[in-house]
């Protein structure tokens, strides 16, 4: 076994998962009468008056959970609520670490849409907010949608958006350095499921306007009869020269290539393809759609991975913890667009001028500036 | 408003309710990759490979869900699940510093029973045990069966159990001073919700086989067409001698009177009807069944109340979070009536006979040893 499985192993099995309970202020035999009865009567009182006293009076401010039905766990696919919960707790605890969110993994035992919804509906009175997480495409956006329709507190699917808005913050960066105009460039995006979609609507809201989208079957096409209700959506603004046949016909002449499908689909010569000084995110986990060592020398200007062993990490961790802190700090419930914007800009503003480097787009995950950064610009 | 109230209001306000969720372990960059991807996949394969891994990689071994329905909330009664949330992050405040085990706050927007059971059963995934709290009678006792049925996690229902054992655990020390024989004395319960019901059916199970119950109706007899099943089922073993009226009939000549029900209920006429020297038990908040001095001036002998400002007070804390600690820690899932029968006869134990007076039954929540003998007894 690799040493990073090992190591992973040892730590999960020492300390009996990652994550737990904590008191936010320890309490004395007097103070116990505040914690508990009779004491606690009181807020429960307030709570009845008017129920927005919840938000005053309990954790429900600043927890919200992190709801799965691990039907889509990271590189490993369906493997099901219970293989998915490391995951999950994995989740809550960059939430914790990166953003002060309190977080609690709920991995359901249910696979219908609408039982998902009707369970989290049922659970969410205590909750500031939901994140959902692995959940399968096309699912998730349906999930996602009815939450944010019949709930009030915010809602994030991060596969979706935290995906799109470090992407974005990427490409903010890249094109700082390229000092190219984002409405002429071409942009192909292999991957057409929760991560791409949700890339493809924001890089298309923030004024990127010729995208190609590739999947399994190839390009998103007016030929296409097989395309669900979001791939018929995504037809209607990308595409505009309706260019048929696979990923190899639509990276021609692109500038930039965003992958989030498979590994080792993007050859060299693909690259040699595309525009000159092609941008290349090839974010497949754990082989990338190409290596950076093969893409640069194809003639890539700029190529990011998911990976940490590699320049330029594209990691949702730099969105999510921060983003969710800001949101409920704020009393924001809905992450529209222009939110998701906003956010990457304030993670791409963290560079500055003279540390901007094609090696060098984005904040290291570590980076305190992060959450006070998206704070203020929200 | 009174200062205890008060204190408790600005407790809640200033730290935003009492739990949050913490760090097992703080991790550094290189740290982060064990975390979470890529090391986390490992514990996940592990788990798809055999599901009882679960407990040696995952929380799930020392975290536990409180959850209600706000139905039957302390005695503030069906507030709803919004205005129940701080007694359930107080419950889980209790679990962690009594106990040390993780509980987390469920508060559910749902009141029908197999609406309540089918969530939980679909959001106990990773949750190492439930307990139920303030879910009204007779639905919790519905609940609490199913979910034993078709869950194999502990399922707990501390408005029952943890209050019997407490009960029985007083008594067993009450009869230590008196030197009486259990199976020859005549107990009188009033109130027959959670409580009573498990108070009773605990007892006789440990040799007390003269028990007689009131409701709001009066006792529980042959000739009532008005009990539901539970009250049936008492029927059939308790009131042998068929007693008819109300609770001024059925507790004449009664040695020990259980209050679990309304205040200012018992007089002293009533406490001079008794046997010489009688136990009681006026555990109705804030307002008990009987003051203890009215009591004890009627005669009483030994005089407990859920009240921390007088002497014995019965109260839940000495056993729901160091019981579910011991259960987790050994693995039981079900837990019996030889589990709380245990329970009790540890936590009346850690009394000597030195220190055992009718002021001082019980030990202290704060009592270290509560723990380690119940984890020893079972």
């Amino acid at each position: 076994m690799e040493e990073v499985y090992e190591k992973a192993l040892k730590l999960h099995k020492e300390y009996n998962g990652k994550i737990e309970i904590g008191l936010k202020k320890d309490f004395n035999e007097d103070e116990l009468k505040l914690v508990y009865t009779p004491g606690v009567a009181q807020p429960c009182k307030e709570i009845v008056n008017d129920k927005k006293n919840i938000y005053k009076y309990t954790m429900k401010s600043n927890t919200i959970a992190v709801i799965t039905d691990g039907s889509a766990v990271l590189g490993l696919g369906d493997i099901g609520p219970e293989a998915a919960l490391p995951v999950m707790e994995g989740k809550c605890a960059l939430f914790k670490k990166f953003g002060d969110v309190n977080a609690f993994p709920i991995c359901l035992n249910a696979h219908e849409v609408d039982e998902i919804v009707n369970i989290i509906k049922k659970i969410s009175v205590g909750l500031g907010g939901i994140n959902l997480e692995d959940i399968s495409a096309p699912r998730c956006f349906e999930i996602e949608e009815k939450l944010k329709r019949e709930l009030n507190i915010p809602i994030f699917h991060d596969d979706q958006h935290g995906t799109a808005i470090v992407v974005l913050a990427f490409l903010i960066n890249a094109l700082r350095l390229t000092k190219q105009e984002k409405s002429n460039l071409k942009i192909v995006v292999n991957g057409a499921g929760a991560a791409g979609i949700a890339i493809v609507q924001l890089l298309f809201e923030y004024g990127f306007k010729n995208i190609v989208v590739c999947d399994s079957k190839g390009t998103i096409n007016s030929k296409r009869n097989d395309l669900n209700k979001y791939k018929q959506k995504l037809l209607s603004y990308t595409n505009k020269e309706d260019i048929h046949g696979n990923l190899k016909d639509a990276i021609k002449k692109a500038d930039i290539f965003i992958g989030v499908s498979k590994g080792n689909i993007v050859t060299k010569e693909m690259v040699e393809s595309m525009n000159a000084n092609p941008i290349i995110l090839a974010m497949a986990n754990p082989i990338p759609e190409i290596f950076p060592e093969e893409a640069k020398k194809a003639g890539a200007y700029i190529v990011g991975t998911g990976r940490s062993d590699f320049d330029n990490q594209i990691n949702n961790v730099l969105v999510f913890p921060a983003l969710f802190s800001a949101i409920l700090e704020l009393g924001i419930t809905n992450i529209d667009d222009s939110i998701k914007i906003k956010a990457a800009e304030a993670i791409s503003s963290i560079i500055s001028d003279e540390e901007l480097s094609t090696k060098y787009l984005l904040p290291n995950a570590f980076d305190k500036r992060i959450r006070e950064t998206i704070l203020k610009k929200l």
